[in-house]
């Protein structure tokens, strides 16, 4: 854990330079608009401990999985988003001295990510070797007004000499990625031009054959005005270069601008790449870095009025919000269907940049009240299109008849992680992106989904697992053999309480779905019932029975849930009697020790519990919490969130304060020593569940919003808007009541603390605590 | 399965050249000498397809281990038995045309391995794409009477033309491994020599700095007398060749010979191996190849007349045992307690070359009767040695207070596999190292090999299982979480019923083994226990603890052993149900297929039954076999064996017949399709047990040994030879009676179908069957 981000409510701030926190702070730093993105690398050369990062949306390479022993089944490779052209490379000759803060004395270094208006910010005074003095301010930004387009502004200006400044501006392709598991580089160039309007470089991945033209227009001004650039004529593979070289004058500043482009053949044909990336590019330069800039900070500013959430009295509870927020807007937009969320975003490598459960377990809420409808719909289409290749991937293991699993991780559809005991057994995921297709309807309304698309991956699912399932004659239940949980500190156990639960209410809904599409629509039930070859009496029948019959571990003494068979033959010791030295396990233990605790890494029969929360009441949840929360470790970012929204559903507020810092600071404060690798991005959106799920205690039930709010001790008020069916409502949570503001033209039927509140269009509904029934 | 190999008693016949067996033949036909060996590689160039391989025992390099993620406790790298220099090669140019198998026309193909005088045979004419026709016969060998020197044999022969032959007689070092993680060659060149005594070519094995020096005298003669040979004046890193070239008459042969010799730092001063190569080498050129050859066939006469096994009236079955013994004695001569018994010997890279469990619970048996006692004292030994690397490999997974946990596969005492569910969960490896400890002892009667060194093995073993055991409250026993046994089509299942058994009796026999010693020398025992930190009478209470309420599953309606928790909720299908096409399952079916269904890979109930036989019935026997083999694939070599000495003790022996075909004749009938990676050098000592100790029921019971013998209906009869605490035992088993001859000083006592029988010095005993009580 660490604590050197200052606290402020808009800005993320570091200051001093210490090398030994850069890479936390380039991923901390990081930028992005969900079309591209940017560790917070230097612009200027940097010989020190770096992590460089820039990444092009949904271009990936099937990097060859690396196993010891390869089993039948396995998936051939792991693809990973790659590490792309750096677009804002600047080269620093000060009279033939390179500037790199490695090799330098630095004062008054200082970082400031503003969320407000969404730039980075970057300061510095250095001394070179040379007793040379400068000082630098760098403004650069992804803009999210125009997702093609990044700008950056950087000012360097001598302090304590005249001399002459040698600039290179350049685009680096010859970039790799650091987890490649055989050091291949994934980029060749296919082609380079460099005119008036810019520098283009355009780089082809091999195998996958995305192509990419990174374009930029580089201009240098000095007092005595504009200073033109020309190639490089030292020709080197995949980098392009333009130079010049200024006179600098001690107390002068130089003034220079990178407008940047990168287009894909994803959006473009290959062919017209460059012309169409010229287009692009002069039109932005036209308009200059400083209305560049204000549209980005108008956009934003949208995208805050939409989905802040102001905390009064907590600085750092204020600011790690916004922080959330802010990361999860720069990584994903929904505009494009063919995206997806990756766990580290733009900010990192790790986990391959693709998607994962995590999209539907925890994002799908927070767009579907912070974003457009169509933003959450695009999410659950890009699984509809992977579809036939779940079926695929299902058939590599043994299932047939349109038996779906889909993938664990996955960047195209295909599965493309490679532990075995991850890729087979945590099949949970599948449940997950069922889950999300109820949950969707659920809060939008929107039944017509199922028949566009979700019925027919609701019947993929469950044919899944009506497969995956067997009967067993000693319990005469159905069992689920061989699964590995949401707590991958377990695996290979039988009957997973949470997947063997999820199974089964997905082979309900699954059934439910169809009535439903066949009553709304009987041609489209027929279409859809051809087209996968649907044995309705038949398969409803043997869902049932699965859904009904399945053998779900209880203990009737405890009368708790049991994680999986025979978890109360494991040693039951306590987190509370874990010394601080052993933690995090996962850093301390080996797997060995590990596998056989009886410590959990992430929520699992509480996940389950949360979802469907209706089925059980609070007695039971009580008990369940008290159980397996005192042998929770967190050690996943996935798993604060849903104990704190079950805290607070349990009353307990300091307990689920204390879970949101958790999730809420995870980055921020370094909390599992591995924010250097990249950001948590997809747990963000669980700390966005814990404020508005949790302290505020939103459900949706039958059409219905409900509120069953509470305020943490240490804050005075919190306050958040919600999209709900096209309205915009206004959320103010006090000590003591909350408050509704309902502008929209119709009535609205809310539910709070347990008493129905009928708001009338364009007015506000204060209810108090004392009201609760 | 393949069928290729012809049936003769005392060899193994391939005629007519087939590229696509090559890979198998190559395995086929290997030499060794238990200090060095080879593949059946061919000594002049080969185009087609091909695994070269030549190996030197206990040379190894520790190849970075590759996964997919990393965990904590996964070793760091996979050690293996290199690839080593090739001594034999010869390029053969006639009038400029390389002579090449696979770009020739070729006919009269014959490969034999004369496993009588222990040589292989090789003869073919070819037919060059000039039109230029030649034979060839090539002899070559590995000697046993001085491991050190191999030797070949090369004649050829000008059928059609006369011209000029051009020889390149070459010692070949830029070998790598197949199966190296990331394509590193393992090898530096440190020293090269040549002169009229020889080339000499030194090698350094990186990291490990292992030496071996290869030294080659080549020797050409045509009816013209001997030609001169002259070293390679181009030089090639790694690479060492002398050349010649001598006129061809058609019809007129020139005869090769290659005398070779590795000699490595392990056994000499890496300074002086050039000069020790020399003397080894000159020595045997005085020698020559005839005389060596003779030496060597009666080295192997002599191995026979030891350890032979004649079956009369069936030739593959004779045939197939013999191989399987040669085969053996090939691989491991027990003259170095550093060396053990890879599973592929010295016929592939696969498995890593290095030591598994296999060595105790299935070599052990086969050298205690057929080798010197010291041969299987060493193998223990060699344990003994890897005691404290087994202390810290149990470090490193979190035990303490000397617990001891051996290595899954090792070179040098550390762990080397990196299959978690293997490394970490595998664990019975340890209880068969102390059951080779208590096998050794009732065989030998060496009771002092307990205070000389098995004891402070046995001490670590049982700290070991008391700590890997935990307390389950719920079931109010001890419990064995986290196993896989020696099925591993199951992985990470609890309480495996095969581990948990042998748990509770390796702590019941270290207490005893502690008593004995104490009892005996006193002395030796506080030494022992001072050197260990013995807490005798806590350790004891708790091993005892233990070891009497350890939790077995058990199915009181089926009467059987559970083979771990839950195995009865798999759906219960049989082997017999499985269509052939899919079989074997392991190269059928995925992964997660084979961990869910209820089939074994190889015998684990029945291997606890197997090892403590005593301590079943008939009856309980009887149940478990039937359940246990009706679900048994034997995709393990390591499995048909325990099958088939069962399958005979219940008096079946029609399968023990049918199970002993399939492990005595897996490699020559390609049974699971992969002799062509190496033999399955570790369950040929199987084979030999399915005839000792399945149909001839031998078993060592109160010091004294019994028999209870069958034969088998295609059989007339079978003999072999048991060497029995110095007395060398002469058996032959009929149709009707067995009869025993007593060579020996002294009378013995011998128990014969439940009877016992004091066979006088010098005399012979028949026994009938009807004789049975």
């Amino acid at each position: 854990m660490k604590n050197y981000i200052q606290a402020e409510e808009w800005n993320i701030i570091e200051e001093g330079f210490d090398p030994h926190l850069n890479k936390i702070s380039e991923s901390l730093f990081s930028l992005g608009n969900g079309r591209m993105g940017q560790r917070a690398n230097f612009e200027e050369s940097y010989s020190g401990d770096t992590l460089q990062g820039n990444y092009v949306a949904g271009v990936y390479y099937p990097d060859k999985t690396r196993v010891g022993w390869w089993k039948n089944g396995y998936p051939e490779y792991f693809a990973k988003v790659l590490n792309a052209a750096n677009w804002m490379g600047l080269g620093i000759r000060l009279d033939g001295e390179e500037l790199d803060l490695n090799l330098c004395k630095v004062t008054g270094f200082k970082r400031i990510l503003n969320m407000k208006e969404g730039y980075l910010e970057r300061s510095f005074n250095a001394e070179l070797a040379s007793g040379k003095q400068i000082s630098v301010t760098a403004k650069r930004f992804f803009s999210i007004a125009n997702d093609e387009i990044a700008a950056l502004h950087y000012q360097l200006t001598a302090l304590n000499f005249s001399g002459k400044l040698e600039l290179t501006s350049f685009i680096d392709g010859d970039v790799k990625n650091q987890d490649s598991n055989y050091d291949e580089k994934f980029w060749d160039e296919v082609g380079r031009t460099q005119n008036d309007s810019g520098s283009y470089l355009t780089m082809r991945t091999k195998k996958t054959d995305f192509d990419v033209v990174t374009g930029v227009k580089t201009l240098v001004f000095t007092k005595a005005g504009q200073s033109q650039l020309s190639a490089d004529t030292a020709v080197k593979d995949k980098y392009l270069a333009e130079l010049t070289a200024v006179d600098l004058t001690a107390g002068e500043a130089v003034d220079i601008y990178k407008i940047a482009t990168n287009l894909s053949s994803q959006n473009y044909d290959s062919a017209e790449l460059t012309t169409s990336a010229t287009a692009v590019l002069e039109a932005a330069v036209l308009k200059g870095f400083t209305a560049l800039l204000e549209e980005q900070a108008a956009a934003w500013a949208t995208k805050w009025e939409e989905g802040d959430i102001i905390i009064e009295g907590d600085v750092a509870a204020q600011q790690a919000i916004r922080f959330n927020i802010f990361q999860l807007n720069q990584t994903y937009t929904g505009k494009d269907a063919r995206l997806n969320i990756g766990p580290k975003g733009f900010t990192g490598e790790k986990y391959g940049g693709s998607t994962y459960w995590d999209t539907e377990a925890y994002c799908i809420p927070f767009y579907l009240s912070t974003a457009p409808q169509e933003v959450s719909k695009n999410l659950l289409v890009y699984r509809y299109k992977h579809l036939e290749k779940a079926i695929e991937n299902a058939q590599k293991l043994g299932f047939d008849k349109g038996a779906a699993l889909y993938p664990m991780v996955t960047m195209n559809g295909e599965e493309c992680h490679n532990e075995w005991e991850i890729t087979f057994e945590e099949i949970h995921r599948n449940g997950a992106i069922a889950f999300a297709i109820f949950n969707y309807i659920r809060y939008t309304g929107d039944q017509s989904y199922l028949k566009e698309y979700g019925l027919e991956v609701l019947i993929g699912i469950a044919r899944f697992w009506k497969q995956r399932v067997n009967w067993s004659e000693a319990r005469q239940q159905y069992v689920m053999l061989g699964v590995t949980g949401p707590n991958e500190y377990e695996n290979n156990v039988n009957n997973n309480w949470y997947t063997s639960t999820l199974a089964a209410w997905c082979l309900k809904y699954a059934v439910e779905a169809t009535e439903i599409v066949k009553a709304e629509d009987p041609a489209r039930y027929q279409e859809i019932a051809g087209k996968v070859n649907l044995e309705e009496a038949q398969e409803f029948a043997d869902w049932k029975a699965v859904s009904e019959n399945i053998y779900l571990p209880y203990d009737e003494e405890k009368g708790i849930f049991l994680q999986q068979d025979g978890f109360l033959d494991k040693e039951q010791t306590l987190v509370s009697e874990l010394p601080a030295s052993q933690r995090p396990i996962n850093q301390k233990w080996s797997w060995d020790r590990i596998l056989r605790s009886c410590f959990i890494k992430q929520a699992d029969v509480l996940q389950g519990m949360y979802f469907f929360e209706d089925d059980y009441d609070m007695e039971s949840l009580r008990r369940n919490f008290d159980f397996y929360e005192s042998r929770t470790v967190h050690e996943s970012s996935l798993s604060p969130c849903v104990h704190s929204i079950l805290a607070a559903k349990l009353n307990d507020g300091e307990k689920a304060y204390e879970f949101y810092l958790r999730t809420s600071r995870l980055d921020l404060d370094d909390y599992n020593n591995d924010t250097e690798d990249g950001l948590h991005i997809t747990s963000m959106a669980g700390t966005w569940m814990s404020i508005v799920e949790g302290f505020a205690g939103m459900r949706v039930r039958n059409n219905q919003l409900s509120f069953s709010p509470f305020l943490p001790e240490q804050w005075n008020s919190f306050s958040f808007n919600i999209g709900f069916r096209g309205v915009q409502l206004k959320i103010k949570v006090t000590r003591d009541d909350i408050t509704i503001v309902n502008p929209a033209k119709t009535m609205m039927d809310i539910n709070i603390f347990n008493q129905l509140h009928s708001v009338p269009a364009g007015e506000t509904v204060i209810a108090w605590k004392g009201m609760a029934v």
